[in-house]
């Protein structure tokens, strides 16, 4: 017999500092690790490069720290690249997802299990 | 030294048969049972005897079970219980809540954590 679909885990994090940090934030940070530009990463995850900045700044702001360093350059930009705080961050998120996907697995599967039939 | 503000880990599950469970919801259920009444679940959460309902209807539809049994009454109502499925999705909410952060906290402890001075 075919097991039923999943529920699925969903996380954020609060920041102290205001703002959150989802799965759409990291994934920006990883596309700038990976590309060494804002706009690069902006582009890989369809997004202007605004409001790339925005998230960034977001993450900024929350955490009191940058998480992204630039340097000047001409016209292509002079490229971009994560702070320790940044590398920081997404090392923690990965590992935080992990560990509370795990924790949270024998609920979601509970969870799933078809009702007595005769009470519901 | 004070300890930094901390950063806080937000759940949802995303079911299997659409929609979400969150702690919005899972309060609800939880004044349902304790008052033994919808619309007394509502004014105790400050929402109307509608959308009280339509967050009940919700989890009935993505669970693919009734969480709430209601019986036929006059003005005041019949009163409402929840069935066995709606008594274990709030234990294992509750559960998964609990063990996800327990598992989230050191990560979020190090994500509160000062930078290198010398590098950010």
């Amino acid at each position: 017999m075919p097991s039923p679909p999943a529920h699925r885990l969903s996380i954020r994090v609060d920041l102290a500092g205001g703002g959150r940090i989802g799965p759409g934030k990291i994934a920006l940070l990883e596309a700038i690790a990976a590309s060494g530009s804002i706009s690069a990463a902006g582009r890989v995850l369809k997004m202007s490069y605004r409001r790339a900045w925005e998230l960034v700044e977001d993450l900024n702001r929350g955490l009191g720290h940058p998480v992204v360093t630039t340097a000047a350059g001409g016209s292509g930009g002079g490229g971009a690249r994560l702070t320790p705080t940044g590398q920081r961050v997404v090392a923690e998120y990965r590992a935080l997802e992990a560990a509370t996907l795990a924790a949270a697995q024998p609920h979601l599967a509970a969870l799933g299990e078809a009702p007595p039939t005769e009470l519901d």
